[in-house]
């Protein structure tokens, strides 16, 4: 039975983790974020939460650029140490056995594995507790178009989706999946 | 292969969806908010994507009060009705066949079936794109505590969670999706 909770409870997935790249000059990194969205279209927007004390952080507000990667299943282990190591060491990308290019607007990493990426430019930044929401606006998109179906929707025939449940624990979602259509 | 893509591409699903609820005086609402995201602790922060058009806009501006909801996946065609009916109307949450509560904090309705929700005060609001995302601190939360494991996570041999894959489709994840975990 649902009841009233006393204090706070995080709730924020199942969901896609976002593989957020950054670079300033030399240095480049990868970190997992867990909470980020899609949140404006014409022009498209996209937001993710950091901590103030990630190396990423360091890179994105000065560079006022970062990637946003989703990979396929066969790569939870990269995204868990994504989320798990810290950039502080460098060479994080190489570490994880993560391949990039560097994007075509603004030179950020753009993960060879991502069947979905964009590039974007900081728009704004603001704190919320204890993270920055920094939003950018999506200024270069990538995609591996032969992964979804023609209506636009990932075809889970041919892409696994891995979903992160927390604790370092994923579930996959493929095909297998049941399948529920509401047309009202 | 991926390649670069023109124009926009929206990418932010699967995900679960936010059912978001609102009160204004006499007025309520619910909606479906396919971009939403948990976005800071300490205290508790989530943010929803509205387009200022929505009656549910209408409701939160004023009030600066909002609720999110997440439903199981018995669920599906009320969570799609509510992304596809408008309020303007009224009684959504009737003809939803939505029962509610009033929240401890805020009275704004929480949902009878969330197996998690979220009472929220508005404390920012920007436009980004075509759509103004709305930061509330969560000041009360409501969870059913049997459906989640003692590691916090959901149990998906007692939960099943519907993931919104875009165009009125979803995907039910219940304990037959393939788990992995990867303690680094």
């Amino acid at each position: 039975m649902r009841k009233a909770i006393e204090g706070e409870k995080m709730h924020a997935y199942p969901g896609m983790v976002a593989l957020v790249t950054s670079q300033l000059e030399e240095r480049s990194n990868v970190m997992a974020a867990g909470w980020h969205a899609y949140i404006g279209a014409s022009p498209g927007m996209y937001g993710i939460a950091l901590r103030e004390e990630t190396f990423t952080y360091g890179l994105v507000r000065p560079s006022g650029i970062f990637g946003v990667n989703f990979l396929p299943a066969a790569q939870t282990e990269a995204i868990q140490g994504a989320g798990t190591f810290g950039g502080h060491e460098g060479g994080k990308l190489e570490r994880l056995g993560l391949g990039f290019e560097p994007g075509l607007k603004t030179g950020v990493p753009i993960l060879s594995d991502a069947y979905m990426a964009y590039e974007c430019r900081v728009v704004d930044m603001n704190a919320y507790g204890d993270h920055y929401w920094i939003v950018g606006e999506i200024v270069q998109v990538y995609q591996d178009e032969a992964l979804f179906g023609a209506d636009g929707l990932p075809d889970l025939s041919k892409l696994s989706i891995p979903l992160y449940m927390g604790r370092a624990s994923y579930r996959i979602l493929d095909e297998r999946a049941e399948n529920k259509i509401h047309r009202l």
